[in-house]
C-alpha cells in the first residue's frame, strides 16, 4: 500500500539484508530498517519491529534466505538450518513463520552451493508475492460482505503492516471503500502493545477510511448500542478444526458479537491454516514480558518516542487467545469464504 | 484504608477546603490536594483527582458545604444552590454525586446563616462517615461469597480510593483477606484511565492481596482458561430495575462471566440507587476528552509525570456502560445481598 503516495510492502529481501518497516515507531515516525544477520532478523521478529501473521512468515523466510546468502557454498544448508532454528523460537504461536520457514527450506533441498542459495532467495520472494497476492484476493472475496453504510469492528491489526501487503481482515474494507463503499471502522486499542490505536488507525487514515478508535473495553458497549453491523480480525493460526488463535482480545470481541447477533468473520491467507495442529487447545500460546503491560510506548509532548509505567504490580501477559471455531461465521481466504469448521479448513486448504 | 502504616480517607472537609488524595498522581507519587474553592473542587471531580462512586459523593457533599463555609450568613442558601449546579454538572452518570449534593441541600433547608452552615457541615461529614461504614458492611456480607483459593476479578478501581473508606467491589476482598482467606484477584487495567492498573493494583499490593494485572482484552481468556471464579464491580448507577452504569468495560466482561457460567456480583451502597431512574437506557452516559484515549500517563524511566500519544485519529469515549440486570447476580450491598431485579433494589432501599 502507499505511504504519502509511495508504495512500500513491509518485508524485502535486499541482497544479504531484509528491509522491515519500523513498526513500533508508526505512527509517530515511518522509517524502514535493515537487518544485516539472521539474529537481528531474528530480534526483530522478537521485539515485533515486524509483526503480524503474514509479515512474520515473510521475515522468517527472507532470514533463512539470508542465511543462504550469508553463508559459504559449503555451508549454505547448516546456515539455513540454524537459521531456521533460531527464527522459529521467536514466535511460537505464529503459523506464518513455520510455513515461510518451510517453504524456504524445502526449495533448497537437494541443491548445493549457489542453486541452493537461489532457491532460497526465490522461495523467499515467492513467500512474500502470495502473501501479497492472496491478501489482494481476501479483499476481493470479503468485500462482497461489505455494504453501504456498516460499522465494522476490528481489533488488533491484521492491515498491510501485517502482511506483506493489503492485510487480511483489513483488505476488504480497503478494497470495499476503494469501489466507494462507504464504512466507518471501530478500530480498538489492542493493548498492551497497541497495535489498533497505533497501527491500523494509521493505516486506516492513510486511506482515507472513516474510523474511530475506542478503548478495549468500549467495543461491547458499541455492540450493544446497535453500531456494529460485522466483527472482522485476523488469525495468527487456525486449527485443523477452525479454532482461531489470534491477538489477546479477539476471543472476548467473538462472545460479545456472539452474545448480539453479529457476524464475525475470520480472515486469512491459507498459510495461517495449520492442518498438523488439531485444535485450538494444541496451540502454544505466547506469554510475552510483563513490562509490555506495566509500560506504554509513545511521543511525549515535545515529540520524544519514550514509554510511561503505570503499574508496578505482577503481570500476566499472553499475547494470543483461542476463539473456538463455534464462535466464527466464516474464513475469508484468497479461494473465498469457507465455513469456519474442519470441512471448510480442509476445503480451503484443497484448493 | 491505610498508606504506609497512616490511616487515610479520601475525602476530608477540612474548614473551607476539600482535602483530596491526587489520585491521577497513583501508584507514581501519594499526595494529598487541598481545593480552597468550589470552582476548585468541581474541577477536581471533572478532572478526576478525585473518582470513584462514594469518593464523587463526599466529594460533591462537601462541596457544597464548602459553599457554606465560604459564603456570608446572608448568602449562604444562594450559594449552596449555586455549588449545587456547578458540582452537578462534572459528572453526568455518577448517582453518589447527585446524592451527595442533595443530602447536604436538605440538611441545611429551612435554617440560616450559622446554623444553616452548620448543617451543611454535619450533612457533609454524615455523608463520608456512612459511605465509609456502608463500605466496611459491603464487605462483610461480601466476603462471605469468597471461598480459600478463589481467583477474583475486577474491573476499573471499586476500591477505598473509589469511596471514601474500603471500597465497594474490593471491601470484601479485604476483609476476606484479613480473615485469613486465600485469594487471588485479576486486575484489568481498565483503559482509558488506567484505574485498574494505578489503582486498583495499588491497594492490592498496599494490603497485601496476590493480584496480577492484565490487558483488558485478557480478561475472557483467563475465564476460559479457568482462572476466574467470580467477577465483582461497583457500580456508578444503578436503575430502579437493576441495570447497572459502571466504567466501560463492565459490560463486556459480564456478557462473557455470563457465557462462562461465573457468578458476576455488583458491590454498591443503595446511595449508588436510583430509584428514580428507571431502566439502563434512561441512565446518562458521560462522553469524555479524546484526549484520554489518545494518551497514556506515567512515569517517565527518569520518574517524570508525563502523558504519551499513541493515536492521531479520531475517537469515542463513553466513561460508562450499561449492564443489563439480567446478567447481573446480586447486588451486595451495606444491608445484605439482593437479586439483580427491581425487587431487590426496592428492598435493599427498603431497608
Amino acid at each position: 500500500m502507499n505511504v504519502d503516495g509511495v508504495h512500500h510492502r513491509t518485508v524485502r529481501l535486499d541482497g544479504a539484508c531484509v528491509d522491515l518497516i519500523d513498526q513500533p515507531r508508526l505512527p509517530h515516525a515511518f522509517a524502514r530498517v535493515r537487518t544485516k544477520t539472521v539474529l537481528e532478523t531474528a530480534d526483530a521478529i522478537r521485539t515485533m519491529v515486524v509483526r503480524g501473521a503474514g509479515a512474520i512468515g515473510a521475515t522468517g523466510a527472507a532470514g533463512v534466505a539470508q542465511a543462504a546468502v550469508l553463508a559459504g557454498d559449503s555451508q549454505v544448508h547448516a546456515a539455513m538450518h540454524e537459521a531456521a532454528r533460531i527464527l522459529a523460537a521467536t514466535r511460537p504461536t505464529a503459523q506464518n513463520l513455520f510455513y515461510g520457514i518451510d517453504r524456504v527450506l524445502a526449495a533448497a533441498e537437494g541443491l548445493e552451493g549457489r542453486q541452493a542459495r537461489d532457491a532460497a532467495v526465490a522461495a523467499a520472494e515467492a513467500v512474500a508475492d502470495e502473501d501479497a497476492d492472496s491478501c489482494r484476493r481476501i479483499g476481493e472475496h470479503g468485500a462482497a460482505l461489505l455494504k453501504d453504510g456498516m460499522r465494522i469492528a476490528t481489533h488488533c491489526n491484521a492491515g498491510w503492516l501485517a502482511f506483506v501487503d493489503w492485510g487480511s481482515a483489513l483488505a476488504p474494507i480497503y478494497r470495499a471503500h476503494r469501489d466507494g463503499v462507504k464504512l466507518e471502522v471501530w478500530v480498538d486499542e489492542t493493548r498492551p502493545r497497541g497495535q489498533g490505536a497505533r497501527l491500523t488507525a494509521w493505516e486506516l487514515a492513510q486511506e482515507g477510511v472513516p474510523h474511530r478508535v475506542i478503548a478495549d473495553g468500549a467495543l461491547a458497549s458499541r455492540m450493544a448500542a446497535g453500531e456494529v453491523d460485522l466483527l472482522i480480525t485476523g488469525a495468527d493460526r487456525v486449527a485443523a478444526n477452525g479454532d482461531v488463535a489470534n491477538k489477546i482480545g479477539t476471543y472476548g470481541a467473538a462472545v460479545c458479537a456472539k452474545h448480539h447477533g453479529i457476524p464475525f468473520y475470520v480472515a486469512l491467507p491459507t498459510s495461517t491454516m495449520a492442518p498438523g495442529t488439531p485444535d485450538g487447545a494444541s496451540i502454544p500460546i505466547e506469554q510475552r514480558d510483563a513490562e509490555e503491560v506495566q509500560y506504554t510506548w509513545g511521543t511525549d509532548d515535545d515529540g520524544v518516542f519514550r514509554r510511561v509505567r503505570t503499574t508496578y504490580s505482577p503481570v500476566a501477559n499472553p499475547a494470543f487467545d483461542v476463539t473456538p471455531a463455534s464462535l466464527v461465521t466464516g474464513f475469508i481466504t484468497q479461494h473465498g469464504i469457507f465455513g469456519a469448521d474442519a470441512t471448510g479448513v480442509a476445503a480451503s486448504l484443497a484448493r
